[in-house]
């Protein structure tokens, strides 16, 4: 149930890897080789390739190409945060399915369902709609109530009951919330997945999150780190080190479900 | 008051142009000299660059820099639709404001103010936040009343009541929706500036936008077309055929401002 982030920060890199050709992909290349036996999911996000234009964009190609080439059981989730009206969503779908050959993105949901449907027509691709967002001030919009129900609320009751006729919708949100996390879990069942970013770094809580986001099965959820895994040391040992930190982190999870 | 969307979608360019080596590049370059005494800002819409990956990315780099040194008096307005927490945040403001050097971007807002810093603390650039979308299905939750109020009108009241402390807020309206827009306008007064993309492929009526979008100074709105005026036609004379479309608008906006 690990998901890790590839999010290779360039101000973080190792001075090792920072002077080589390629950075990120050398970097990730590392991560990949160290945690593939460990992870459920690779969740690499657009911005931290995209800072560097199209050379960064090149990387993020690259980091999928040895994934599937090298890894092909591990499912790459592209972390892209896009959401326009549809007939521009579908280059975003053409960016992440076709160019990229990913297997799930993430999704704004604000311009709604008929926009959305660029992305929920990719039938086998996983489609995990922002919900609940990680970050300390993620309140000021979805904490609102409609009908005494707040808008994170009535964004996943929406995607799980309509926007989901192909069975392809998953929702995302932030492990610094248990209590709206075992909230929306209680209301919408067993056969909801949730994306839960925010452990590590963000200060979210494995065991909390864990019990809150399970199913009644302990399965359900795929719990996402990137810096608390990638970056736990910065020396010529930084593979050894995300690996040992996956290896608890893993563990950790298993303990809890 | 004419903003012209870069949307080169590689599915609609002409032929003359898709053979071309760099072709998004190539028919930029025509449309820009076609209409920049006629435009008052540019905006590319990054989807139709990252659909074909890194190459389309170096493109959109082209393209700006061409604008850059060729016509520095027009401001470049990234259509990136990006939002995500504020450290991921800051790797999308180096993509747009160090990378591609533009003047503006478009955020959602679904993540708040706290995330959104990264973007606002650029004191110079333009933050252009997503309120009410140009789509047929925008209302889904864009309609839902909190307290009364709708929440694209509570986007609205928050960004430019509270996010704009660096006086650099602009809000997007879409065209289709001018009574949403003169509602706004007259929430809020003279001082905002809109950015209303939907005229024309979207079917938005010139005469309603400008009547509703207008300040009392019959500014403040950047009115936005992009399949109409760029695909206008799709022969050799593509960018004349650009141009006349271009002047068309310009003079209709002028007529009813």
């Amino acid at each position: 149930m690990l998901c890790v982030g590839l999010d290779p920060d360039v101000a973080k890199l190792p001075s090792s890897i920072a002077s080589q050709p390629d950075p990120l992909f050398t970097f990730n290349k590392a991560i990949i080789d160290a945690t593939a036996d460990l992870v459920s999911v690779y969740k690499p996000n657009t911005a931290f390739y995209e800072g560097l234009g199209a050379d960064g964009v090149k990387q993020l190609k690259q980091t999928c190409e040895y994934i599937q080439q090298n890894y092909s059981g591990i499912p790459i989730l592209l972390d892209f945060k896009r959401g326009d009206i549809g007939n521009t969503n579908n280059y975003y779908a053409e960016y992440a399915f076709e160019y990229l050959g990913v297997d799930a993105i993430t999704v704004h949901p604000y311009f709604g369902q008929e926009a959305s449907e660029a992305f929920l027509a990719y039938k086998e691709k996983g489609i995990v709609i922002l919900c609940r967002s990680s970050n300390p001030g993620a309140g000021e919009f979805q904490d609102l109530e409609v009908d005494g129900k707040k808008l994170y609320r009535i964004v996943a009751e929406a995607v799980m009951n309509k926007w989901n006729e192909n069975k392809n919708c998953l929702l995302m949100i932030g492990s610094p919330y248990p209590e709206e996390l075992a909230e929306v879990r209680q209301a919408l069942g067993d056969d909801v997945t949730f994306l839960i970013p925010g452990i590590g770094a963000q200060g979210g809580d494995v065991e909390a999150t864990v019990k809150a986001g399970v199913n009644s099965k302990g399965t359900g959820v795929m719990i996402s780190a990137s810096r608390s895994v990638i970056f736990a040391g910065n020396g010529e040992d930084f593979a050894e080190a995300a690996r040992a930190e996956a290896i608890k982190l893993r563990d950790e999870i298993n303990k809890y479900r």
